[in-house]
C-alpha cells in the first residue's frame, strides 16, 4: 500500500497527445477523477478520469467491462453520478483501477481504439460535485495563518494554548459547497455595533474574503465508536482537491464566540471538480517534521510513516474591470501545503479518536494554507493586514477585501525534477451583489 | 396555513382504542411520523404514523392509493425508507395528508377495515432515523443554560455581548446522529494539561454529560442565495423530536477555542424516532415575548406572528445498579421550551439571512433547554455545578457526570385543559465503556 509502482514511471507517455505536453495539469501519471456531463446533455452527470485536455467516460467504459478482478470491481463502482461508491472501496481496489487505466491510456495500448470513442474534450464538459458530501469538517492547520489571524482577532492572545497540541477543527456546512465555476451572492448578516451599547449593524458583508485551502476526500470510513489509528490513516484518503472557504470577516468577528464561525462561512464554499487521487500524489510525499522548539505530537498523533505533501498553491484574481479590458487575472500569492503544522494522517486520527465515524465522500478542509513569508498569505485578511494596507492590482485597482464581480481563482500543482507536473485544475467562483 | 382545523378537535376519538387512553403519547390529535421496521423483517424500513400503541404503515397504505388530490400526492411521498420526500413538500400537502389520516383513523370511519390490516404494535417495531440528515445545526437558545455554562467556562464573562442579539449556532456532525435505543462508547480525547507547561492528558472522557434539547426537522428548504423571511419561516418547519446532544465537558474545555466544540460533541447524538408534526403542535403555540429589560429583536428577527411553544421536557436516568435491582429510572429535572430566548422562526430566518440553503431533512437542535429555576437544568454540568455538587439518586448512588452503563431518557409532552396530551415518545441511549 502507498508504494510507487508502474503508474508513477516518469517516462510513461499517453496516446492522448495533449497529456504529453509539459504544461498540462493531467499527464498520464495524474489520472484525476471528476463528475461531468457533456454540455449537450447537461443533466446526465457521470464519473470520468482526466487525461490531457480530455475526459475518459468511466460509466461508458464500465458498460464495456474491459477489466478483470479488482480493477473490474472498482470500475463497476464508477457507474453512478458521484464518486461515493468508488471512494467507499479501499487502496487495493483504487490502485488496481489506476493501474489498468494507466496501461489502457499509455502509448502502444491495444485498448486505444476502444477508449478513443469514450473521450470528451474538457472544453465540451460541465462539472458536478465529485461526491455527495455527508459531512464537511474544516481544520486550521497552518500555524502561520492561525498566528496572523489570531493577532487580528485577539491581539493579546494570537495563538491559543491548545494550538500546538490539538489539530483544531470544526464542522462546516455541506449544503452550500459548490463546484468551481459558480457565482454566489455577497452574504448579508449581523455585524458588531459601531459603539458600545448600540445595536448591531445588519447589511451586506463589507469584509468578504477567500481562504486558500485543500480539500481531502475521505475514502473508506470507520464504524462509529472505532477510531482510525494514525498508521492506517493514509489508507483512508481517497484524494485531494482545491477548496475556497469564503469568509465574511465582519460577520465572523461578531458571531464566532463561543461556538465558532457559522454564518460567516456557510453561505458558500467552492471546490475544484478534479479529485487528485492520493496515489497520484505519492511521489510528492516528504518527511513530516516538527521544529525542535515545538512540542512533539502526542502518541496518537505520532507516526514514523505519516508524511507531509509538497503541493504548491496559488491565488489569482480577476475583476469586472480587468475582464472588461480583456486583461489576464492578477497573481496574488502562493503557499505550499508542506508548511502546514499538521499532516493529513494526524487530522484523520484526531477526528476519530473519540469514535466519530467518517463516511466515504466526507470532505476535510485543511484550513487556510499560508506560508511563513510575505507573498505566501492564503487570505486577503493576511495580505492587507485586516484591510489596513491596500493591495494594488496591475491594472490600477485597489483591494482591501473582495468587491462585487471579483473572481478568485485557485491553482495547485506538484513539481519536481524529472517527473511530469501533477496539476489540480482550477477552483474559481465570482462574487455577485447581495 | 398554520390554522387550527378539524384534526385538532379535542373531542375526536379513534377506533384504535389505545389512542383514547388519557396517558397515551399518541392520541388521534398527534399523528407523529416515524421510520420503522417490523422486528421480523428488521431491514425493511418504511414510513409510518403513530396512533395509540400502534403504527400505521404508510408505505402499505400508499400502495392502496385510498386518497385523492393533495393528500394522495403527500401519501405517495411516504413510499420510501425515510421522510425526506414528504418533508420536501409544503404545509398545504402535509395538512391534506394529516386531515385524511385523521378522518381515516377516527371512530366511525369507513376505512377502518382497510387500515386495521396495516397496523403494527409499536412493541413489535424497531426504528430508523426519520430522515437522511444532510446538515445538522445546533443552536444555543436558552439564556439560562448559556449563563450557567458561561459562568463555568468564563467566570469573568459568562454571557458574551453578542448573545442577546445573535441566535448563536454552529454546525454539528450528521454522521453520528443515532435513533433512540442505541448505546455508544465513552469518547477518548485530549484534555487540558494538569499544570501549565505540562502535556495535555489523553484518555477516556471523565466529564460526560447529556444535553436536553429539541430537534427541528426542516421541511421544504430554500435555494442558495435566497433567505427565508421570518414571516414565512414557520411554514418551513416539518416537525419536532427530542435530541440528546451528548457532551464531553473536559474535551470541550480544551478544544473549543477559537472554532467551537468539535470532538466534544461529534462522537454521538441521539434523537427520538417520532417526529411530531408542527401542525400537531399548533394548539400549544403561545405568544413570543422579550423581557422589557432585554433588547428587542432586530427587524429581520421580528415578527408579529412567530410564536413560542409550550413543550415540557423531562430527564430521567437509570444505571446498571438500578436496572439490576429492577428499579424504575430516577427523575432528574424538567424544563419548558417556552423559556427559550429565541423562537424557531428566528432560528430559520437567522440561518438563512446570508443565503445559506436549508434542505428537507436538515436538523436544527435548540441547544440545551434549561429553565430559570433549580430543578430545571438541562445538563449535569448545571445540576452539579460543574461536578462540584453530587446528585443523589434515590437508590443510593451519586452522580457528578455520567458513568458507564448509565441510560439517559428524555420525554416531552404538551398539555393543556380540555385537550388530549401530545407526547413525543422517548429518546434514550446508554453509555458503554471506552
Amino acid at each position: 500500500m502507498n508504494q510507487l509502482n508502474a503508474t508513477h514511471d516518469p517516462a510513461l507517455k499517453s496516446w492522448v497527445v495533449s497529456a504529453n505536453q509539459p504544461d498540462t495539469d493531467f499527464p498520464i501519471q495524474n489520472l484525476p477523477y471528476a463528475v461531468f456531463a457533456s454540455k449537450d446533455a447537461a443533466h446526465d452527470f457521470r464519473v470520468g478520469v482526466g487525461i490531457g485536455d480530455q475526459i475518459l467516460d468511466l460509466r461508458a467504459l464500465a458498460s464495456l467491462a474491459p477489466f478483470k478482478g479488482e480493477a473490474a470491481q472498482a470500475l463497476s463502482a464508477c457507474k453512478y453520478n458521484n464518486l461515493n461508491a468508488l471512494m467507499a472501496l479501499n487502496t487495493s481496489l483504487w490502485s488496481a483501477l489506476r493501474s489498468e487505466l494507466s496501461q489502457s491510456l499509455a502509448r502502444g495500448s491495444s485498448r486505444k481504439e476502444l477508449l478513443q470513442q469514450l473521450l470528451l474534450p474538457q472544453s465540451d464538459a460541465i462539472y458536478g460535485l465529485p461526491a455527495q458530501i455527508g459531512d464537511y469538517t474544516d481544520f486550521y492547520i497552518s500555524l502561520h495563518h492561525a498566528s496572523a489571524v489570531g493577532k487580528q482577532f485577539r491581539p493579546d492572545n494570537p495563538l491559543l494554548p491548545n494550538y500546538k497540541w490539538v489539530p483544531i477543527g470544526y464542522h462546516g456546512r455541506a449544503s452550500s459547497i459548490n463546484v468551481s465555476g459558480h457565482s454566489f451572492t455577497r452574504p448579508m448578516g449581523q455585524m458588531r455595533p459601531e459603539a458600545e451599547g448600540a445595536e448591531p449593524r445588519v447589511g451586506p458583508c463589507e469584509r468578504l474574503d477567500y481562504e486558500l485551502e485543500l480539500g481531502i476526500f475521505i475514502g473508506n470510513g470507520n464504524p462509529q465508536g472505532r477510531r482510525i489509528p494514525i498508521e492506517d490513516a493514509e489508507s483512508h484518503i481517497f484524494g485531494l482537491c482545491l477548496l475556497n472557504d469564503w469568509s465574511a470577516r465582519d460577520i465572523q468577528a461578531w458571531e464566532y464566540q463561543p461556538l465558532g464561525p457559522f454564518l460567516a462561512k456557510n453561505f458558500a464554499s467552492t471546490i475544484s471538480p478534479w479529485v487528485i487521487s492520493y496515489e497520484a500524489l505519492l511521489p510528492f510525499r516528504i518527511p513530516y517534521e516538527r521544529s525542535p522548539s515545538d512540542p512533539q505530537p502526542l502518541p496518537y498523533l505520532s507516526s514514523e510513516t505519516a508524511s507531509a505533501l509538497d503541493i504548491k498553491l496559488e491565488v489569482w484574481l480577476s475583476t469586472e474591470q480587468s475582464r472588461a479590458r480583456g486583461l489576464e487575472p492578477a497573481y496574488l500569492a502562493s503557499s505550499n501545503f508542506k508548511d502546514a503544522y499538521w499532516n493529513i494522517a494526524q487530522l484523520i486520527s484526531h477526528h476519530t479518536i473519540n469514535g466519530c465515524n467518517l463516511r466515504a465522500g466526507d470532505l476535510l478542509g485543511t484550513g487556510t494554507l499560508s506560508g511563513p513569508e510575505s507573498g505566501q498569505e492564503g487570505s486577503l485578511l493576511e495580505m492587507t493586514k485586516g484591510g489596513n494596507q491596500a493591495l494594488h492590482l496591475p491594472w490600477g485597482e485597489e483591494r482591501r477585501f473582495l468587491e462585487d464581480g471579483d473572481e478568485v481563482i485557485f491553482k495547485a500543482s506538484c513539481q519536481k525534477d524529472h517527473y511530469p507536473r501533477i496539476g489540480f485544475g482550477k477552483c474559481r467562483a465570482t462574487v455577485m451583489p447581495t
